[in-house]
């Protein structure tokens, strides 16, 4: 029986297929002229991946697209990954940063947060299963090709996932505007799980419950108090990620 | 004459306009329920501004608002603020940090540096008049009162505005993946200007040779080489920001 399948588009989304797991792709589909695709072409042949250029309509007809999409006439076919989930979570044993997200729901958040996370490094995002935005295609295509080169876990119970990870060995901090200690007066664990709430809310009480510590971002007005959420991860990844030089 | 009028919208940026200058409200419209607007409504009292309760038709009529325009139900017309320009950087004789924006074109990304940007207490942005995004109540509304609450300036030639702030005492501070040293690695002077460019661009030629030193934020790897410019900015400032303790 085949697997189920998924249509990633974007052009850096589609690169990072090719780069991520090129075995994966059933079809790859270009739109327009082959010379606007002339890198794609070149790295697909690279990988074994054989390009198709078709018409617009086929494109649209193959692919479920519209133009709306901003799907910059590059898409794949791919067989669907197996989604990890809370019994996967010994993978991150050798792990050094995991990225925790407590009710992240706005698509374009969760977009911004793996893109960084794949810019950082980062071994792994953990995402609320009934409480989140899903990774979806359109979450993907935001993250430019993040949502392929980082691992996402689904968990059902943040707390407990949490738990896990720090009998793993991890210490987990939360960003909190409450946390006595700014990121930068922080001395980060080796192994260290950062979780992050939605804006506005911040974390739910259990979720903080379980950190070992609170950290916030310095900074804030009358007027304006917070980050948004996915520039506020970006920031408190950056200090996670600060001391080294290489990239 | 009366001056020229804009409407500004979203109950963050009404907040932030109740709380940086009051006085420019010509008049304060709430649409839906009065007891979901109990905050602003206690806000305005205070700040000796009358709130009009409106039905939606009127609401949208007063406003040229659609719902399209997540309004969240509030806006206020006020007088339009004076432009500032090149002619008005004096004003930045005794600011600390100063962020200048080379050709950001997506009003998302300015909405969400122009947060940042109030959220650290940036003194001035300076925007390019012709290659930028406007600051739009587009702009407003996603900068959630970060536009209300940073000076932003309006400059034709960039660079030769940058000259003028060197002259001024400042140190300019280019944000390039070319540059030979992290922002961990760099010592920032006490005035400090930020210059940050388009994503996929940087910074143009012109802009990159004024600078006094290019700065780079580690990370990337193949498939996920650079960071969006409004999270790059972010991640700049906080590094900038990174000693202090309040907030």
């Amino acid at each position: 029986m085949p697997s189920p399948t998924e249509t990633v588009y974007g052009k850096h989304s589609v690169r990072a297929v090719l780069l991520a797991r090129p075995g994966a792709v059933r079809r790859m589909l270009l739109g327009g002229k082959g010379a606007y695709h002339a890198d794609l072409i070149a790295l697909a042949r690279r990988s074994g991946v054989r390009p198709e250029l078709v018409g617009w309509p086929e494109f649209r007809h193959l692919t479920g697209l519209s133009d709306e999409d901003k799907h910059q006439g590059a898409a794949v076919i791919v067989s669907r990954r197996r989604p990890l989930t809370e019994a996967d979570l010994g993978r991150l044993a050798d792990g050094h940063v995991v990225l925790a997200l407590d009710q992240i729901s706005d698509p374009q958040n969760l977009g911004t947060i793996l893109r960084c996370a794949a810019f950082f490094g980062v071994d792994g995002v953990l995402v609320l299963k009934n409480r989140s935005a899903e990774v979806s295609p359109l979450v993907a295509r935001i993250a430019v090709g993040g949502a392929e080169l980082v691992d996402t876990f689904r968990v059902t119970n943040l707390a407990r996932a949490l738990e896990r990870l720090q009998s793993m060995g991890y210490w987990v901090y939360g960003l909190d505007e409450r946390g006595p200690a700014t990121l930068a007066q922080t001395e980060f664990d080796a192994r260290t799980v950062l979780v992050v709430g939605a804006e506005g809310e911040g974390l739910r009480r259990r979720t903080r419950e379980t950190c070992d510590a609170l950290v916030r971002i310095p900074g804030g007005r009358p007027g304006l108090e917070s980050l948004n959420a996915g520039v506020a991860t970006a920031v408190a990844l950056a200090e996670l990620f600060r001391g080294r030089e290489a990239g």
